[in-house]
This record gives C-alpha cells, sequence and structure tokens, in this order.
C-alpha cells in the first residue's frame, strides 16, 4: 500500500494520483475534456498530452466563459528560495495557456505566506521576493496581460478583500482544511484569506463577475477548495483550476513525491552547466542495471528512471521521447548517456533562461501591477 | 458583590475600577506620577485631576522617552456608527495631551475590525469610516501633527508589519486572551495584529527606535496587553498606555458600566438641541427624591445621579461643579434644573461641534496619511 502526505506545506512519499483524485474530489482530465480545451487553445499542450496536468476543478466552465471573453487566469508564487524546475514546469505551462486562450493573467506572490510559515526572516523572503520575480519573468509572460501581486506590497488591494473571505471562514474550517493547531500562528490561520482574494479581485477591479482559471500542483488544492466554498457567498463565482503533478525529486519517486528546494537535490534556474551535470549525475535516481553488460542484457526501466521521467517533462517531441524509452528498455541506450541527454536538454534550456534573467532586471517594474 | 464584565467587544455591569486594575496588572495614576506628568504637560486636564483617566502602564517610560523627544502617541477609532459622547471623551483628551506633550499623533481607524466583529456590510463600515472621520478632524486635531491611518487602504503599509507580530502569536494566546472559541473567524483571530501595527509603525517609518503613548479606554487593554507580549521580541519598546474609565450609560452607572452606542441611549456627536434635551430628560438616570416636597426635604444623590456624573466629565471648572454637588445633595438643585445645566453644557459643546464637523468635510485628505 502507498503512503503519502499532500498539503500546500509538505509533500511526501509515493503519490497515487488516482487517490489523490478521488480524496480531494477533483475531476481527471479526459480525453473529451481535452478535445473542449482544444478548441480554445488550438494546440495542446505535451503536458495535456502526456497527462501531467490532470485534474481540474470547473474546467468547463472556465471554457464556456473564456468563449464570451469573461476569463481570466491566476497562479502564484511563494518566495523563499531559488526556483526549481519544479516550479518553472507549472509557470512554462501557466505561459503556454495565457498565450494560447489570449487572457490575462493576476501573478500573486505571497510573501507574506512564506514568512508565516517558514523559519526565515522578513528581508530574505524579500530577497529571495526579488529573485523569484526574475525567473518568472524570464519565463517570457506578456508584460502588458501579466499583472504581479505583491501580498504586502499590495496589501491594501488584497487585505480588504481577504477581510471579506476571512469573515465568512472559522478556525474549525481552516483547522480541518490545513491541519492548523492551536499553536499555529494567528498569521497563518488567516493567510488563506489572503490567497483567495486574487480569485475574484479582478471581478472587483473591472466591476464585473469574472471567472478566474488557476493553474497550479495539486498541493494548492486545500487553498482553492476553501475558497470555492467561500467566494460564491461575496457574488464571485468559484475559481476553475487545471491541476499538475509533481515534478519527481532527483531522489527518485518512491521516495520523494515533489521535487522540493529543501532536500538539496533540486536544479534551479540559477545553476551554471557544471552544477547540473554533476547533480544528474549524482543523485538522478537509475532505473538501470548494476553493470554495463547486465543493462545491455536486461535492459533499463525508464518508469523508474528520473533522468526519463524528467524528460517526459522537458523533452517536447514525442517520437524522441519515445524512442528514447525504447532504446533504454532496451539496453540499446545506458543509463549515462540518458543522464547525458537530460543533462543537455536541461543546460540549454537554462542557458536561455539565465539570458532572459538578466535582461529580466530591468523589466521589473513594467510587470508590478499599478491599479 | 459586583459583576462586570470587559473585554474589547463587550463591557457590562457595574465596573469596580480598584478590581480592574488588579485583574488587568495596569498601574494606578497616583499623586507623585501626576507631578511628573505635569512637568511634561504644564497643566493637569480635568480628566487627571479628577481621576478619569485612573490608570497607566509604563507612562513614567513615556514620559522619560518624551523628554528625549523620542515620544509618539496612538490611539483608534472603531467606524460602525456615530460618535458618541463617550469616544468624544477620550479623544479630546487625546488632543489636550497631545498638544500638552506636543507629539506627533497616529490615528487608525480599524474598519476591518469593526466589519469582522460586527453584523455590518462593508459598505456600511466605510460610510461610518467618512462620518468619524469627520468627528475627529472636528476636535481639533493639528493636521501637520496627526495622521490617520485606515486599516484597509493603508494596508500595504499595515499588513507587513502586522504579520511580523502574527507570526509570534499563537491561537492559543489570542484565545485566551480574547476568548475566542473554534468558532470564531479568521480575520477576527488575526485582527489583533494590525491593531499593533501603530505601536512601531512610526519607528519603522523614521528608522529608529521610538516611544508610543496611547490614550484609551480601559477595554481595550487586552489588545495592548498581548501587543506588549510580542514587539519587544521584534525590537520595539512595550507600547504604554494612559487608561480611562468609561462614561457612565445615560441608564445609570448600576446598569451599564460603558457608554454604549448599542443601548440607543447615547447622546452622539450629530445630535440636535431637542434630541439632547429629549433623551436626558427622558433616559438620564436621576438621584433625585420622588417628589420636589421629598427634595427638598432630603436633597438628591450625585453620585448615581447620571447627569452629575455627565457632568464631572464635562464641566471644567471645578468650583462651579463643586457647588452643584452640594446645591444637589442639600435639594437646593431640583432633578430637572440639574438635567438642564446638563442639557446647556451638552447642547453648546455641541453647537460648536457641528459647526467645525462642517467644515472638516473640506480637510479630510489633509490628515490621511500619504507616507
Amino acid at each position: 500500500m502507498t503512503k503519502f502526505t499532500i498539503t500546500p506545506w509538505e509533500v511526501k512519499g509515493n503519490i497515487d494520483y488516482d487517490k489523490v483524485i478521488r480524496e480531494f474530489g477533483v475531476s481527471k482530465i479526459d480525453e473529451n475534456l481535452l478535445k473542449k480545451l482544444e478548441k480554445h487553445t488550438k494546440k495542446l499542450h505535451p503536458f495535456l498530452k502526456r497527462n501531467i496536468f490532470f485534474a481540474h476543478r470547473d474546467l468547463e466552465f472556465a471554457l464556456q466563459e473564456h468563449e464570451k471573453g469573461n476569463l481570466f487566469m491566476y497562479t502564484g508564487c511563494g518566495p523563499s528560495g531559488p526556483i526549481h524546475m519544479g516550479h518553472y514546469m507549472v509557470w512554462s505551462f501557466t505561459k503556454w495557456l495565457q498565450e494560447a486562450l489570449d487572457v490575462e493573467l493576476w501573478f500573486q506572490f505571497t510573501d507574506d505566506e512564506k514568512f508565516l510559515f517558514k523559519d526565515m526572516s522578513y528581508e530574505e523572503i524579500q530577497k529571495w521576493l526579488y529573485e523569484n520575480m526574475l525567473d518568472i519573468i524570464a519565463i517570457g509572460f506578456d508584460p502588458k496581460k501579466t499583472h504581479f501581486l505583491i501580498d504586502t506590497k499590495h496589501a491594501s488591494l488584497l487585505y480588504p478583500e481577504a477581510v471579506k473571505v476571512a469573515k465568512k471562514l472559522t478556525f474549525s474550517t481552516v483547522k480541518g482544511a490545513f491541519g492548523f493547531t492551536n499553536e499555529t500562528n494567528v498569521g497563518s490561520i488567516f493567510y488563506t484569506a489572503m490567497q483567495a482574494a486574487p480569485c475574484f479581485l479582478p471581478s472587483v477591479i473591472k466591476g464585473k463577475k469574472m471567472a478566474c482559471l488557476i493553474p497550479h500542483a495539486i498541493d494548492q488544492d486545500p487553498h482553492f477548495r476553501v475558497t470555492r466554498d467561500v467566494i460564491p457567498k461575496l457574488g464571485f463565482y468559484k475559481p476553475a483550476s487545471i491541476q499538475c503533478r509533481f515534478l519527481p525529486g532527483l531522489g527518485g519517486i518512491s521516495e520523494d513525491g515533489k521535487l522540493s528546494s529543501s532536500t538539496g537535490q533540486a536544479i534551479y534556474l540559477t545553476d551554471d552547466e557544471k552544477t547540473v551535470k554533476n547533480k544528474i549525475n549524482k543523485y538522478a535516481f537509475s532505473g538501470g542495471q548494476t553493470t554495463i553488460e547486465e543493462h545491455r542484457k536486461h535492459g533499463g526501466n525508464p518508469d523508474v528512471d528520473v533522468s526519463y521521467q524528467w524528460l517526459t517533462f522537458f523533452e517536447e517531441d514525442d517520437k524522441k521521447l519515445e524512442k528514447i524509452y525504447h532504446d533504454y528498455k532496451s539496453g540499446k541506450l545506458l543509463s549515462g548517456e540518458l543522464k547525458m541527454i537530460l543533462i543537455e536538454k536541461l543546460n540549454a534550456l537554462l542557458k536561455d533562461h539565465q539570458k532572459k534573467r538578466e535582461k529580466a532586471k530591468s523589466m521589473v517594474d513594467k510587470y508590478i501591477y499599478h491599479g
């Protein structure tokens, strides 16, 4: 039996995503829904075809509202460390979806959350806020349609809306949803109301009731489950969501369900070529045999090999990916060679990203919402 | 045995102020301290001589810092209805003290608190916010030295400081201090952190550790007790306070410890002459005898007579007040006559106030803090 934990602050164990769908009460993204989505987006992102974005809430409703020009997107970043590939994949998909749907995106930086939940100083969080903004800008969001909301900086916009949510949420409710205790700090207890605010803030700003679509990793679902119960009482639509699996940790999916910065085994967007090479070679769990002879004879197991799993996220070419799968399984491709394919893929991606990240330094103000 | 309840949201019963001092752990303002205070203020306000401002925390420390030019004042208003005489007395004293000490005053409008704790809409609270600002401006604070902070409007200033407080406050602590339950809403649970922020926000803005003195009615003490425990951990001074009794309710001090708007028996700063006259005549509890004959013979009891009690707040002339006391006690002054003295006193005060309140309508922006 698999055991796993998923909360917004902890993800561990070998995740059974079918069980997640049942327990969280979300819906599977099926072929039928993918076809409907494709009508709006023209193409399907590999993450959709590969079932990486695998679950949703009210996606059909969001598409109906998109039809009427009444949809915006919302996602977020909790700034408490460098951005890793697990974040990158969610946001690169978000960028694709925003462009495909041609809608506004509200990007919330939850600096209050990270300060309240982590043993880090306010100043450290502010440093990471700036660093993280650079990475997000480098992903290439359209500054004309993308608005950064920083919880502390934009509190005059967010807090008045958050208190409207908070008034309808009791301690019992958040205790149940997030596993809080009497020793939880009062900022953390309040916080989910701040994360709820961007679900309807654009409706408040534009003076019309709009639908909201949130791409996010499945661990954030408890926040929006609570939000969905509350905000119809305030006269707004329940936010829709499109939810993804976690990028496996380098240490292997059997030990670590989510790529966590705290393990020290993540690939960061600021890592240089050598670091990426060393990390993959040293940490990426291999599905290969112990000797070359054995590997040639029995082949590797791509289904547990982390390098292969990562390529399902970052190699967009289906045919290339299929070839790698079979070559590895047959023993034609060695573990070291497979790792090298991933290393080259990541380093090409990161080289490009880091160039854009330098340029982002002069662009921050363009993204910050100025009302 | 007297029974009473004092929390920031409920005051009832016949209050034994000596018991309050013991239970709240505040200190009595004694003759010695009054002399020290007088050195700073030159004169003593009647509320000090008459023991209306009767208790304090760290007032001596505040005076030491005042000596060094390192003191500011902070007080607040929760906008949820019209301003009554009980509010007025605290703020007219606050104005006097600010002028006497020649210091800056930060005036917080806790529109979030009133929205979270009361069964009122956000819009109603915003209406009262505006109305209450007019009354406070009319009291005559110096706009150059007085800064209005509105919790929702100034959240970008207050919320980042409030989360620093909130991180150090558990649900257990606020539960104990304010009597919260699991069914309390999460905004109310967080709120005390917003009320703590102005105790050190001026220190943050000015970049130096300053002392804070808060004039307030004793019911607000639980907020600042919690604040005093937390903010030294953030590197700031514990706020000092100077605390007053409640203006008795018109219905009599034995039934109602605090003048509450909700009883419908309060005098509002916007009441016209006739309304004041009718309210005092109808509701003000009398210490007189049932017939004129009895009254002339036995005299009245000024110690329970609400009109007389109110005059101890609003008649500044000690000699006049003494004469009224003795004339009433001897039976020379009838209850109706005593009521008329109060009615005339209040109406003169309100006529002047209401004129200033009209002028205040063009001055609001001068008072709102613009950073």
